[in-house]
């Protein structure tokens, strides 16, 4: 954590405590890294912790979107933002998951030129206006989902993992934030 | 909570956990209503901490910036988002904390008509900039803001609250939650 | 009139003639003031007059619009160009004429939220496309406005009204126009 | 006026007035023409007179700005709306006022080409953003207009031509009105 | 070639080539001018003849859209990036091509008010959408040419015409290149 | 060639010409592949060898301008755009010029995060400013330019390059064109 990670002068106000640090070794050991947002946060462990709650309550917990969909809503949303860290992070995630470097750059350049069934394609479609146009949304949107084959459940999620994106671009954009350069070259 | 809060068709699961409860009847204690956001989330109690806890933190917890402030931010944010539910509720917030509802409504309809301090103009300026337009962030906006005499845990906090405000809107946005009927007469 | 009403230094140039005097007078009976917008325009009698003869034509005139769809008209457009003067203004006016506070929130926040007739909501799709893109109307545009059961004579009306607070909001966004006090409070 | 001159069907209700025949002939006379727009209003003398003595003010009473000057403004407002009408007709009035048909050309396709003194341009600047970002008007702008020379009164006329053409656009973009086909060949 | 067509300083190293010089004759020949588009890029000889090869192929070959047609592409996309290069010189060929002073016009303004066949305008709609939004093109926009009639080599044709001027008018827009003024006069 | 390469049905009418034959094995020597681009133009030899003439003198020509610089304006324009095609093939370019995929990500993402030179800096501002609002260049853009150390010259290159590209952009875009899948993993 020597190396600053954000445009911001924050640093932890004294040691991290054993929960965090914990939670960074987990993350070390499955993903070979402690991801630059944790760090980020770190200056504040109850902010931490409130991020990493919601976080993972929404892309790794129990939902009807697999959690590919999930990383390609967090992508297609921060494609709009021309979010760096998101994009690279989770792009990395999209190749992952799918095992297709391809689909994972699609999500980053424009979801459109991607061959998608025609359900994933209504759930971006619906991330798209809701990331660009907010004000705009109405019942025809949630019905387009509905005929798609989602459940009302599906849309809070689909709007949930959609509106925490373009919570975390605007903190990304705000502070600078950058990405763990080990992303660039994973799963390509 | 006979009356759907949203255009989603979601219940919670069975009856909501005691803490859960308490906390409702805390909120009816202190606010004389239960914000319909908390019961919008009430369908899964894991969602609804999640969301509490981070609210909680930004707009309550510590900060350089006033309780007013965040507030402030937080209409700023939905006003460019157009969000009918954040408008309402934390347009009522600002009223009340002002003392001063014509500043309530200023927020809401267009911040730069507002006779502001310069440092609270900048922070409103760059919050506006950070909802419309994420992707042109850069060092000029931070040093803007540093220059009005915010530190960079300022900065931190500003980010933080309108990037919230911009996933909360979304999700109000995307499933029509409406506000309880009560603000639209509080502070006027 | 010793408070400046707008940012720039215009005062009338002499006494106020009769007519004007006589107009504000029944201004002050049935409204309980002067609208700032005529003062604003008072500095010279006959942009007043023309203005008013105006006004008063489209918003008060035979119309197969009720007041009320007027007033919404007045809103919603000056809600897309966030128009601080004519949102207090007539967001008191759909208050006062609906007896609905909630309604004139809608309506100055976001009109999508607000449930109306088919009818109603194709007026006010029309007048915010007119605000936005008044260079892609189309025939499509006036035939929706047909289907929904508005006679050619009533599309003139519905976009006159829109136009005039097309003009009318950004006479006041270039002068900066300060709403009378007063409407904050009322019909709430 | 056999031939429709808007996309409505809106035809006087019985013979003009004497006042309004008169006033047609005169433009015939003065003109080789009586402007589209006007037998546009002639369903409704109430409404014609009001738009004729709102515009007659704006455009040919007394003022700090030349009647170049404001019919530059008219167009340079219509051509960010596109507006068919008005750039057909008031092209040719400046074309006609400047004895320069390049001039009359680059206000309708590109204002920023023109060679224009400092002051024209900053009053062209205002009227631009007036138009497409009311929302985003505020004392730099007044003030930029003020060191380019300009006085209070001449803000309030510009913003108002400005605003009465905004309005103007939308009329004729709503209800698709035709320009007189004489205006494209005059002053070439 | 004295006077500066463009706002950069740029001269040819040497004397033209003969081949040059030829096709300079040639224009002045059938066109009566030299058209400044070809003086800007005489610096270069390479560069003049990659863009006289492109354009004449594009504009001049072989193809199932009309001369006219190909033009009108040209000015609409010149429309929405307010060209005054191209507009002044591919309005005058629209003016000239079809003999008809007020399309020429229209294209420059507003082309929606034109009355065009159902083919030409899915034509010019598909162009005006490749011009402002071109991440969002998919499958439903070529399908709308086919069903207007076009084939798959049409829609390459109408792409290819509206990409050149997308380029054109943004060299042009760069620096400020003047467009000879014999053009204004042309086919009124 | 047998597999299609873009959206349209769009076949060479016969053998390719020996010299195109020969472009191509010269490609698939260099570059390991014959970029689809040029399988997409290779159904007419005129339009492909006028497009490879204006791509070969832009691209590889002489220039003040390194290949790099112009491999990077053509990602930042095509991410404005968010065009695949090209945000895939230049992408690569940028990665291998450099040696620096995360150079080659930040163009394809959001080239602000970059640490740039200020003369770089100055040339992405222009050539995103020129894509995005092409309708606004005016003198300070160029001036901003030659400040940063550009020459005249340089300008016109920098506007070449990003106009290019604005116009491929769009052809792919309009076509669907698709990279060749070799790109993805080039460089990393």
């Amino acid at each position: 954590m020597t190396k600053r990670v954000t445009a911001l002068d924050l640093e932890p106000s004294g040691e991290l405590s054993e929960a965090t640090l914990a939670y960074f070794a987990k993350c070390e050991e499955k993903l070979g890294l402690v991801p630059n947002v944790l760090k980020s946060y770190a200056f504040d462990e109850k902010k931490l912790r409130a991020f990493t709650d919601m976080y993972n309550d929404l892309m790794l917990g129990d939902s009807g979107l697999s959690k590919l969909e999930r990383e390609m809503i967090a992508v297609v949303v921060s494609s709009v933002n021309h979010c760096f860290y998101c994009l690279v992070a989770h792009g990395a995630a999209v190749r992952q998951l799918s095992g297709d470097p391809a689909l994972g750059e699609m999500m980053v350049m424009n979801w459109r030129v991607a061959e998608l069934s025609e359900k994933q394609s209504a759930m971006l479609a619906f991330v798209e206006k809701l990331t660009e146009q907010p004000a705009k949304m109405d019942d025809t949107d949630r019905e387009a989902l509905r005929r798609a084959g989602f459940s009302d459940r599906d849309i809070w999620d689909i709007a949930s993992v959609a509106a925490f994106f373009n919570m975390s671009n605007r903190v990304a954009a705000a502070v600078e934030m950058q990405p763990n350069p080990e992303y660039h070259a994973q799963a390509r």
